[in-house]
């Protein structure tokens, strides 16, 4: 089974590599974008016992409190694929 | 309007940063977990008229395939919200 954290800078961080791409993008000739913000994807693929525990999504939190964000920075979501 | 294009590495690309995350998890005591990936988030904010036209999602993907990704080593899903 599959875990999924996305991890996505505050709306407060400025966001140079986002603002990179869109003047590239803006370079390319593509039009009609406003901003650009770059998150990560965290795929965790755990093991049955794993999936099965009742604390899972409290688990998958502290991982990423701890390990996978920022917690100064950057916000997270996750999401459980069952 | 906001399209989210998703990148990760292809499965048969070796993904050192992931591995690094799950040996790190595995230090930090979270039992469980077969293998970590890490891919990338590109949130694309888009104009009122851009978000209207009728080969945007194309355009999307135009984008992906010219810059956003590198084809080689990475898949890449687009997802547009309306």
């Amino acid at each position: 089974m599959r875990a999924t954290v996305y991890v996505r800078l505050k709306k407060e961080v400025l966001d140079p590599q986002g603002d990179a791409v869109k003047r590239a993008l803006d370079t390319l000739g593509f039009q009609g974008v406003e901003n650009v913000r770059i998150g990560k994807l965290i795929e965790i693929e755990l093991t049955p016992e794993a999936a099965a525990a009742p604390d899972l999504e409290a688990r998958l939190r502290k991982m990423a409190d701890e390990m996978l964000a920022n917690a100064v920075i950057e916000d997270y979501e996750v999401r459980v694929e069952r």
